[in-house]
């Protein structure tokens, strides 16, 4: 090797991490500060795809890395740091690996002018938010230690599934450095391991557990997606005849279709057939499951803690009986193998053979019900939905989704806004699918013209609005003018952004329709408003709405 | 007075503190954690307006503020919030008085349920965000203690002219307490107050200074506007016959037919009469003038220190001189009163003496010279102006304003985005005053929906959509794709929300006819998107291109 070939610049040392970490896009807004890295960013082979404001670049960074596993979003300074706040704080509470990336001043004018534009109370106030939205963070002002920086943090990003973030000064990304050799990468300290004592011990007292059960139930969380340790489960599941469930946040992550599926499950949210599996079931496996209000139906969710396995980064218990010193994928890895006689397979019923909810009469106006029956005859394996926060998302628990991975919503952050940007991310990560995003007016009115990337790189999103005039989840809590809107003219869109198709939809009949034409056209995007009944809502919203108001009223 | 009317809401005490602060009204944008608080606004006088995004709230409160002196933006946690760090640093950095208000989950559910929606590292992941973005926080745990610190927050922001925050907890809200008597509204600890000797020193200097000064000037900078002091020092300007400037980010502190008024100066951006006025005098009253990159014309200023006078918040100095423990308001009341013989006032030019821009030929292609010549011709008393920063704002900087705090921009920490939902806060601010947008393509992709809030509450701003095809400052620094738009037809954002009034200007007279009609049509919006050729712009913008290439290539 000549000497030559040691040397690297910083922007391009982060470039390659990159990629190597599997992006091959990386979303953002130009600004002076991120200027320069942009320019290097475009002459790689990474792709800069731009947004028309950096909430919307956040989104998509973010649903990007949930199905490509890692994703990546670079702005200017304060004026584009800040605005990544809110997407940032989403991809960490529902662990998705974004490495955030924000331009910043040069080192050397920050000591000759005390005030340059974009600055808030010091040069550091950027870098204390993000401390407490990421897993990770770096500001290179040395340039001696900018490569192993961009690798500590996108080490800990991959690592945790969390964002991360890091500050490139201006004066710094083009300095060449010395290339790091591969082995001043391997972390210095030992990885977290496991007491083997205690994972035989947990095996053998989750083994007794699942010998006595006679109507045990898994239910899949999002940890074991970002764990990767889906697939193992499911075959155990099948191997001994165990029925599975996953949440709202983990909907998709097996394929609804499968003959040991039986639902969404979220407390008194979801359908009774699951909710009496999970809440009936004498050995409950929550592998990786937020025990959040949301994913537990706002805490409708009644289930005896002693029934329940509960494996999670954070804790690994048996009941109220909590195990330390074992690593959540040291645990499950030696679970899917774990050897006790089949269950009957008749104490539950799969999700595929349950009554399939009524498509209404062809000519009758639409209802929340009827788009969701009609939209879950329409959908395969192709489409990939992405549903933003209240209906869109409540009415999507019982919609059949034939593949994994292929449903994303912010269920547990339930950050408004993130469905049209997040269908940008998915149409990049994967261009075999066709994203189809379900959206409230309220939150449409928010991100909803981000669209206009989809006009810009040729992408061919099917947006289906649910308009209801008004932010319907909140009017069930506590009715008053704020949860009133402007009423736009959703469709008028088409008119803003000089391209796409989009109609105004009131039948049954028209909605399958338009929805099979939109799947045929692949040019540019298709705009379905959905003119819905004010108060007309899918029957777990009723429920939700119940919850809540109850606790707003205490 | 009976025990009974010593009791109070924690609620309605917030909703009174925020009268007694001089805010009418409340921005926001609802979510479940702020409803009941927004309920109690919508019982109350005071008015709540909500936005289509956080943004656009945040942003809206920010204008306001500073035209009346405290504005208001309520939120709900986390997905809200977060939404809002943007629009506070910048609050921040331009000294604007915004309280900031956010919903939380309750104090007892926090302790029941680890993991509730919007939450991201931990309850006071929000809290610790804004400890880096404002003046003072309290988070309204204690019921106890929560009337005196909204007092404690409320009068940090009055004081300090800087954004505070407040976290409302929703099970704390509507707990009544003891109304706080007068007298616990007093700060415990004294007021910083002036060392009598130091100010006589200091006043000593200055009045040498000016005695032997052939060509003082003042430069009014925007604390100055915040001290409510810029009234005393254009009277000692008229008495002592000095001519005075402001800067981008105090422009229209001074009516600009006044005869002292020579400008703005902006370093190399400003025109040659002001900046020779400024640099070749031999006494620069800089007065409450922040000494910022933008402000100085990216550090293209060149005024020999030692001939500056320099008076802000964090500085009082003379030359390199600094003095200790003066407070900058009654050094500046001494100023104004100050006697010294009164100057020639033939050395400078006033700047409504200088020859008008041209307003080029009726049938030309309108360009960017000829938009602000002929924008100028027709702003009257009435016209508030709000500017987008880029050309918008640099174009404005020789633009006459008529009257006192007409124009608003956001020339320091400079976030695009900002004008339209700026003007909406003006509307309500002052709803004598009618806003006009300056707006750049690029920012109106990202915020430019909010003129949707105009729809809904019968506003009229007209706005003004300098459509140059791309980031035009960026352009001019480095050059890329990423500087390109996906090309929207601004003008059918009027199919999308139904309402207003938009039309494409391609000549000079088109553009002065219908901005004269404009004026007269007062029942909704009015869009005016002003055909631009790629490269054109104002000669301020060339020249700070120009410097900004210089720095990015170093």
């Amino acid at each position: 090797m000549t000497n030559n070939t040691q040397k690297v610049k910083i922007s391009d040392y982060l470039i390659e991490r990159i990629q190597a970490a599997s992006a091959d896009h990386v979303f953002g807004v130009p600004g002076d500060f991120i200027l320069s890295w942009m320019s290097r960013v475009e002459k790689s082979s990474l792709r800069l795809i731009t947004t028309s404001d950096e909430q919307g670049a956040g989104f998509a960074a973010d649903s990007y890395a949930r199905l490509r596993g890692f994703g990546v979003v670079a702005v200017t300074y304060g004026v584009g740091g800040l605005k990544l706040a809110n997407s940032t704080a989403q991809a960490y509470a529902e662990e998705s690996p974004v490495l955030v990336i924000s331009g910043a001043p040069g080192v050397k004018e920050r000591h000759l002018h005390p005030m340059i534009h974009h600055k808030v109370k010091s040069y550091d106030s950027q870098l204390r938010v993000f401390q407490e939205l990421t897993c990770a963070q770096a500001t290179l002002t040395d340039p001696n230690t900018a490569c192993s920086e961009i690798d500590r943090v996108i080490s800990a990003i991959i690592k945790t599934n969390r964002p991360g973030y890091i500050e490139l000064p201006r004066d710094v990304e083009g300095i060449e450095v010395d290339r790091p050799v591969q082995s001043t990468r391997t972390p210095l300290l030992d990885e977290p391991h496991t007491d083997q004592a205690a994972l035989e011990e947990l095996l053998a007292d989750t083994t007794k557990l699942l010998q006595r059960a006679k109507t045990p139930v898994i239910v899949l969380g999002i940890q074991l997606v970002r764990f990767g340790l889906v697939e193992p489960i499911i075959r155990m599941a099948e191997r001994l005849s165990i029925p599975v469930a996953t949440t709202t946040l983990s909907k998709s992550a097996i394929n609804e279709m499968h003959p040991n599926f039986i639902g969404v499950y979220s407390g008194r949210m979801s359908n009774k057939t699951v909710s009496d599996a999970v809440e009936n079931s004498d050995c409950v496996m929550m592998l990786g499951v937020l025990m959040s209000d949301m994913d537990m139906g706002i805490y409708t969710a009644h289930i005896d803690p002693k029934k329940i396995l509960h494996v999670t980064r954070e804790r690994l218990a048996i009941g109220r009986h909590r195990f330390e010193h074992i690593q959540p994928t040291d645990f499950i890895d030696r679970l899917s193998k774990i050897e006790v006689l089949p269950k009957s397979a008749d104490y539950f019923t799969p999700f595929s053979k349950l009554e399939k909810p009524l498509l209404g009469n062809p000519a009758d106006k639409i209802s929340t019900a009827t788009l969701f029956a009609r939209l879950g005859e329409c959908l395969d394996e192709s489409c990939a939905v992405i549903a933003d926060p209240g209906d869109a998302l409540f009415g999507s628990i019982d919609l059949p989704i034939q593949s994994s991975i292929n449903f994303i919503s912010s269920a547990f952050y339930a950050s408004l806004g993130f469905a049209v940007p997040g269908a940008i991310g998915v149409s990049f990560a994967d261009p075999s699918l066709r994203p189809i995003v379900l959206v409230g007016d309220g939150a449409f009115q928010m991100t909803g013209v981000e669209i206009s990337v989809a006009v810009r790189y040729g992408l061919s999103p099917i947006v289906i609005v649910l308009n209801n005039d008004g932010y319907l989840t909140e009017r069930l809590i506590l009715e008053g003018q704020y949860n009133d809107l402007t009423p736009w003219n959703y469709s008028g869109i088409t008119a803003l952004l000089n391209s796409g198709y989009s109609t105004k939809i009131t039948t049954n009949q028209q909605f399958t329709d338009e929805l099979i034409a939109a799947k045929n056209r692949t040019e540019s995007f298709t705009l379905l408003e959905v003119m819905l009944d004010r108060l007309d809502c899918s029957a777990a919203l009723k429920r939700l709405g119940e919850q809540l108001n109850k606790i707003v009223k205490n």
